[in-house]
């Protein structure tokens, strides 16, 4: 039925395969897009890359290209379907980036006046002679 | 000498325009790259696109097609560059969802483990009607 590498013990593998069953709102070739079964807020999708790749770095940049176009399209559904004040594209690389499963996924995260969605950081700072050297190391 | 669509107060246009200085690290035909001024962690960068476009609904497929691989090569680069322990790819729609510039631009986050960014939601338990809802206002 499926011709993409998928893993065994892989949780999202056994999703796309459908031996776990999941709320299911858009299916090809590619990817499979679900809801998430433990929601930050109502509507809480995952895209999910059938091929299992663990993330951005494995994705084939084939791939890569057809993610930001589906989540446009998503993007475009949750609000018209749920009238969500905005919405968050997130994707998780590493566990220190707080990717809890290691397979490839995209969270589209609508949100609402009175989420629990908590996103932000302390800004820096930094003095321009840092900013230098990153830019020599980076571009 | 730039033929994209551009705004004249819009801050990240000014960017692009060269108008206020930036410290780029990649620039092509459809894509800025810049080291955002205040940083969450070393290294947090911004793709901006070129053209004045609010967000991801205004992209255009065919750009849209273009910002993940591209975010894909930076990620390596960052990672190889700052040996950081994950990254996060966010990309913010609307005011409720945290989006301050209302230009489209996708933030790269490279994380550490000291680092004060904070990413993270109380997660929910709706009953499997309200899901068997949202499949059929989503799918």
């Amino acid at each position: 039925m499926f011709f993409v590498k998928t893993k065994d013990d892989c949780v999202f593998c056994k999703i796309i395969r459908g031996e776990i069953p999941s709320y299911t709102i858009y299916e090809d070739n590619d990817f499979k897009v679900i809801l998430d079964r433990f929601p930050s807020s109502v509507g809480h999708t995952l895209i999910l890359v059938k091929e299992h790749v663990e993330n951005l770095n494995e994705l084939p940049p084939e791939t890569a290209a057809k993610v930001l176009p589906l989540a446009a399209v998503l993007a475009k559904k949750l609000k018209a379907a749920l009238n969500c004040d905005g919405i968050n594209v997130l994707q998780n690389n590493g566990e220190a980036a707080g990717q809890s499963v290691m397979h490839f996924h995209m969270h589209l995260i609508p949100r609402y006046k009175t989420d629990t969605v908590s996103i932000g950081w302390k800004t820096q700072d930094p003095p321009e002679a840092e900013f230098e050297a990153l830019v020599e190391k980076l571009k």
